[in-house]
């Protein structure tokens, strides 16, 4: 059997074979492979040249605008005018490293911070978010004094050596080294109806297990809405058992808000406020500047300090004006183009949609929030994929982008730009109608 | 005594006391270190407030020019109008990542991998040269079936956990752990004449003392110009041999080219050209796209392949039209501008000058090639970092921006964007004489 990556990659990857391909496409195709080799992965069977990008679409070379549903990463919306312009007036005018003075870091620094509670007073800025869990792993175990971690079974938070160890589906065989155990998805079909209890009680069985080992537990990292698990959002609060399991052991708790934050769940900017906790450390990184590279790390001043006693770190592209500029125009359209309540009011019309689509589907389950949803496929025989796999291959003859999760491959991922409108909300749902009818 | 690189910084770090600073400059950092706490590192006694770039000059909140002898990412000129160009027309377009076609990525690939020999041609492209290191290890180590890499003793390759490993200039205290082992930095004082000869040597007892621990050995990787460990250049094809005992000895030879890559060295585009050899992997990053966040790795397709076979690797900003339109303008415009040609002629100039003041000053060697040259300080004491410290300083109130380098932080790092005149290294050389006097 393949793994779940494997499986998830399969799922949406560009094979080769099969479709006649559109001549540039083809020469695109080819003139890949002989540059990328083995580090390319393209999406569909029939691969889309994109040429132009606004709001919520993406224009392909086909003449077509396809609806985007998949990419979290141009949150405000693609080429985003706010962005745009930040980013054109400050190329011009200087792009340096931090280690001289500039006004935007601070005040993109500040307008970050406010939006964490008090004690979450530093910001570490990355490029990446591989790079600010790799970072967090290490303030973790400076902080705890141990090295072991706990993540969920198909977590993914980056890909650096050591973020990779804790990510067990970029595995394509093996697993992960044994200073990191895996506890199951926050799924109701496993822990049944006290999750929080439940998620808790498999944490504090990875610990007592890894330490019966003789490795000592450094932190629990999860992404609060658990995207590559299969998007798990309910009920609300259940992560704050799991927490204070957590810090009775002794260890941090890492918040990956990677995928959830800036405003995705609809509840407030990050997805841990949804469950009322206060993490020790939080990641982020894809939107944070709609395209432009930058993420970061924030944490208590007293976790900084102790690791900077050890080891420099210093960041050269990181910080800088071009990339806080960037960032800061993005925090402003979230504000601006009242993002949070659009992604709550669609995203709440369209889980209404897609859970009427259950009644008449092979839906196992609707998960989600706001505007980060998970449509589970199973039947009889158990995780339905190839449903999953037809519906992304359907959709993109549709003109929708969507792309797959969870272990096996059998959840529909629904992660638009937050600009998306309820009219959008609907194309998607009644393409899906007419594709599983 | 303190560790290399706290000496380093401390150096050319700002200490919070001494300079009364300009009001606005008081308040910048006030609010850094807010904000970033101990993770903040600024220059200079009195730190400078960037407020516009051009060319080879940052301009100040003072309201001065400072002529940029410190900054080697800004590799064509800060603010280049051809790099600056591409941002703003591609950040209009679309900026998305690479699971979908798109042509700029595959002009930038094929035109950056025409300047390796043919046996390097596959391309992964990444954010970070922390990235790329972070990478190239894991590519080492799967095709090497090894764990133990030799570095140089105040090597610096990055910031991740495990490119932290084989940087031990990070380390404020304490040593790189077991698999990583330290060779001195390739210097006449240490080896004499036969650098080759003696630097292989190094190499391999560091292989011979890892294997004795159990450890197999996986590579060795340097920065071909040897930045943080003082500048060493010379003779050129010393590392030849080394490079044979590696191979000899099953491992792969990492070149780091993130600081004397694009045409630094004023010899060709890469500082492994210098040497005569071919490099199994080759590493990039900082002045890629002159400030935008975009580096790389490039190997032989099976080392990539064997890798690829074990895990998912994804990077979800690198390889977009962003990044790569950006770089793409930096590779037109070091050739346009015949950027190589400077280096090496405003080098040879700077270097000339720098020797004649050697004969008055206490200079124990000057280094070197193109626009990369370390000028080391010492009297009959030894090593004079705080020669070096006053230098900086003093400079910096004469308008000219530098830093330093090495174990003891004695060297004076030299690497300006490579768009400098003759007349710009006549003022740094002038000013020297001046400061030095």
């Amino acid at each position: 059997m393949k793994s779940p990556e494997l499986q998830i990659l399969s799922l949406n990857a560009f094979s080769g074979g099969g479709a006649s391909l559109a001549p540039d496409v083809a020469a695109l195709v080819e003139r890949r492979k002989k540059s990328f080799g083995a580090g390319s992965v393209l999406f569909y069977d029939e691969p889309l040249k994109i040429v132009r990008a606004e709001g919520a679409y993406l224009h392909a070379s086909d003449g077509r605008a396809y609806l985007d549903f998949y990419n979290n990463v141009p949150t405000v919306g693609h080429c985003h005018p706010k962005v745009v312009e930040a980013v054109r007036r400050q190329v011009g005018e200087f792009n340096i490293h931090s280690r001289y003075l500039f006004d935007v870091a601070h005040d993109y620094a500040e307008k970050l911070l406010a939006t964490f509670p008090a004690s979450l007073s530093n910001l570490v800025l990355t490029c990446t978010g591989s790079e600010s869990n790799d970072l967090a792993l290490r303030l973790a175990k400076r902080m705890s004094g141990g090295t072991g971690f706990v993540v969920t079974k198909t977590a993914y938070h980056g890909n650096t050596a050591t973020v990779t160890e804790v990510s067990p589906s970029s595995y394509k065989h093996g697993k992960p080294p044994s200073h990191v155990r895996t506890v199951p998805p926050p799924d109701p079909a496993i822990f049944g109806n006290d999750m929080a209890q439940g998620f808790a009680d498999a944490v504090a069985a990875a610990i007592t297990g890894m330490e019966a080992d003789g490795i000592k537990f450094a932190g629990l990292l999860v992404d609060t809405i658990f995207s590559s698990d299969g998007v798990y959002a309910d009920p609300p609060g259940f992560l704050k058992a799991a927490i204070e399991v957590t810090h009775a052991a002794g260890g941090l708790f890492i918040a990956d808000e990677v995928q959830p934050g800036f405003g995705r769940t609809g509840t407030g900017m990050w997805g841990f406020a949804r469950h009322g906790i206060e993490p020790d450390i939080v990641t982020m990184g894809k939107p944070m500047g709609n395209g432009y590279p930058i993420a970061g790390v924030v944490t208590r001043p007293e976790i900084l300090s102790a690791f900077c006693g050890d080891f420099g770190y210093f960041n050269t592209f990181a910080a800088s004006p071009l990339a806080t500029a960037a960032a800061l125009a993005v925090l402003e359209a979230i504000e601006e183009d009242g993002l949070i309540a659009n992604a709550a009011h669609v995203g709440r019309h369209l889980m209404a949609r897609l859970k009427r689509l259950q009644a008449k589907a092979p839906i196992t389950a609707v998960r989600g929030a706001g505007l980060y949803l998970g449509v589970e496929f199973g039947t009889e025989d158990g995780p339905a994929p190839a449903i999953a796999k037809g519906l992304i291959n359907g959709l993109r003859y549709r003109g929708i982008l969507i792309g797959a999760a969870g272990q096996y491959g059998n959840v529909l991922k629904i992660r638009p730009p937050l600009c998306i409108t309820i009219a959008h909300a609907d194309m998607l749902a009644d393409a899906m109608e007419e594709l599983l009818g």
